[in-house]
């Protein structure tokens, strides 16, 4: 249902130090295939979206004009594609526009060459299979990426436990409830960590009797 | 067929130093997509066991009160599942019981502070979604985890190459027979090392010919 | 359609020079599942390929006395298998005969002895899980590993991207080739980093507007 | 980023004319996982959509009264999953409030009831395994399926070929469309029959040539 | 840590009469991907288990002999494979000794035939390539079949929602609330069909609304 | 490894007696994910090769032409494709030149319409999903689909135990070894169905117990 061929310029992006706080915490909604192809990367940052044909990365070449310092190109494919759209030298282009990674619903190639230069890429697999440049697909409009929509200005993090995309707006008002949760965290990590059970912390032993729980010998 | 809502309290746990020996020898029978959340740990040690309703990780808080130092909890779910049961918080928990690790037939996440913190798990994917309490499995009774069944107090070994079970008995039975296989891996590596060949020191030409092999040039 | 029960001694090897130039660049062909078990590892060489039946490693024997310095064993299976065919022993032995890695399209174990001694290993998965030795199958005859199909002989190239096969006159014609393309890249390479673009470089505008792609604000 | 625990009340359907023809067309582009429990069945309607937590089917009810005849009821989950979440009571009062059917991207069970009374769905498996009721989740708030964003209220065509979902603007204008082309197709179909080529018909050679095809004999 | 090698001649088999009515429910556990090989076959009987190797049906015609009228063989292997294990001999001999069907974690072949001789089997895959008989497994032990434990002699039903095992004694126990629960179901079958709503009829409303739902419009 | 932009006009083909006789036994080797669009096809014949680009069916047009009364067209793609490569209009002038079938390592779409004009198709998967018209492939040249290597001109046979893939020759001697197999196999069948054991017709019981089988009661 998506139109094709289409290029949006000018996106509405999530506010940065709303991204930058949210990026601290480890939440995350893509599908568990996409996986980093280095560890300990930790990244967020905005979405310039593209959307490409199987086989053929035209539009990344597209959506290198459009990105500005601080954003995530978050790439998908109108059918299931293994192939290795992405490499070096597209890296050396994005980073020098200001990308902060790539996040690919496909492959990606030259996984040596990305982990030297730090490009951080979260995708479906490696694959050193190129692709061609003769179909038109679209950048900056909404897409499904592993799973989730993901509109132009969203915001992107990710890290190695996957990757989770906000709406802008969302982004700011979970940064401070994040932030909230993350104090309260500290304080239970430290609890947790003398020994003391979530059991008697978050009071389950009566809802879990309640449930029917039996406890044998 | 497995009954829910059931806690064992008491555990017949495998002779620790039979464990310990079986440790260094890397043997596994789990499904492969077991993987390690980070390489290089090895760990072995006695099973806890969870049964886990998919999406809720409650189960989880009622083991922690049931760990003893060296075991290792091994959670299995009623029916396939991707969700992230098992983070920081938790992992502080089961570490300040005495857990070594965790094994789990679902996903697991904070795997960045997991990693830092050193505690390792072995799970089918890693994934940032969380869980919520509000139905309930069981502990300590026998589990089908990835592909295995593990019974609670049985001997679990886990390293790179995946995870093993075995039965408490079978453990310290097979210990000594490990042991005396290493002792005889040691001699054969030499000697492959210098260039002697299996066919030979397996005396395998006349029966690789029995069998119809032929050579040509 | 694969004859079994053969070996052939005598193979045509792919020019050693051609294949260690073809070694320096990054394509590959096989299914994208095929993963080193450690990162980092960049092997090239020429194919002793071997056909094995699921479950039975026999054949590994075989070949071992058919490495010459040099060689990659490549092995595929005459069904899909996730067993773990090779270990540290066989490593001990392929690497004393000369071999400089191993290319299996099914399991390896002894991941970290392995990783340790610097054998390097292409499988599709890791598995504890042993192997019998009873069933014939073959070496140096032609294979399909992984969706590629390799010949004895054929020159071989793996890294983190996967792993690539060309016939070894391909592999001399293309390193010539391979050479040329990359001191071209960087030169483009330069130019992507000093903030040029792909669309500009590559002379891509006329035909995306040709090709219908509309700029909207 | 999906709000949880929403019901949305009244959804503006799709034209049902405009639908009805858009069925006629075999086009769709859910991933192709998702399968017909039975052959032949060919449904289009307006999407009624639920958010399902794992292993929970508790919307399914609540999304049971806001059907109306010839809504299509199509289901996501908040994880993968493959519970059963859909069985022949469930169908009973689906289709007893007019559902032409359901599209989940998860389990279905009774598959030989539901097959009986004529009650398709389009799931990622079949599973017995049944679910319990007790976590929200949504009814009517757009959803992610199986890799298609579903607005309520869209345009959904089910056949053997798959699903498909479109807008209900977009559905009216390409009905047409499709009317048009599948008059074109006919006229093609009996020239084929006859034995005319594509690369005639379509005017290929010349582009086929000019990209550089050779023909050997 | 099963023992191979194995043969128990006597089995506790279930109570036919418990099993035949179980039988007539459609629950199941095991893994959804084990698929009849034909719709429509619904079985029940009592567990011959086997235990084969890899690529090597030996062992199921051991089992052959230990088969007695009412029996369905389950058949595991130990390690995941895709052979066609069991093809129209076997089941040929299988009938002749009145096995009712095979539930096998592998791959099955002549799929055309068994249909036609109407010898149900529930398998991983269909695949036509054979196995041959050199390396022991074990029959009528404790085997793990696609996620599920079953003991020789246990309750087996299965039909196209999948495959359910389950202890003799549970079985019978199972029976009589299943046809309690199937009475019961009836009666609210027809309410739903008559437009009732599971909402008023399960008294969802109050739990809902407590739960948080909230309805817009 | 292979060129692309090649159309090999002249084919030897296998014998057409040799290749109807190797239909009628159910051998099969491609990977089992191969599966027919409807069960009880049964086709023979001789491959017209063809190798695609993701996502673009340029090349099944020019294969159209070169297709000869009796030919199965076999079609891989460079890399893993799920779309859509075929539907009626192709099957219309498939049929119209004389081709038994399509066996395509990808998807297939269309599926009632083929399936009521009987044109057998074997596939990996059914996505209504179509492809673009501008990418060069070959038509004629070895491909390896579905994991088999398969040259212009070599015999095909599937049916629904999948599909098999031979060298002509080999095909013309294998007719006779599996005329002779049958005819064997049906007296084997008489015997089995009379309630003979496997054990005693192929004696295996000595081999088995001199392997180490032993019977407990």
């Amino acid at each position: 249902m998506t139109e094709l061929g289409v290029v949006r310029r000018k996106v509405k992006r999530a506010d940065r130090a709303a991204v930058e706080a949210l990026g601290r915490y480890g939440v995350g909604l893509m599908k568990p295939y996409m996986r980093p192809i280095y560890p300990g990367a930790m990244i967020s940052g905005t979405a310039v979206t593209v959307l490409l044909h199987p086989g053929d990365n035209w539009m990344m070449h597209v959506a290198a004009e459009l990105i500005e310092p601080g954003d995530i190109v978050v790439a998908a494919v109108t059918a299931e594609s293994a192939d290795g759209f992405f490499g070096d030298l597209l890296a050396t282009s994005f980073k020098a526009r200001g990308a902060r990674g790539l996040v690919i619903d496909a492959g990606v190639r030259d996984v040596r060459a990305l982990t030297e230069m730090g490009f951080p890429v979260w995708s479906r697999c490696v694959s050193a299979k190129g692709t061609v440049k003769s179909t038109l697909g679209s950048v900056n409009i909404p897409v499904v990426c592993a799973g989730v929509l993901v509109n132009p200005g969203d915001a992107v993090v990710a890290d190695d436990d996957g990757v989770v995309v906000a709406p802008s707006d969302w982004a700011a008002k979970t940064a401070d409830a994040a932030a909230a949760r993350e104090a309260n965290e500290g304080d239970k990590r430290a609890q947790l960590a003398a020994g003391a059970l979530g059991l008697d912390m978050y009071k389950m032993r009566e809802p879990l009797a309640k449930a029917g729980l039996k406890y044998i010998d």
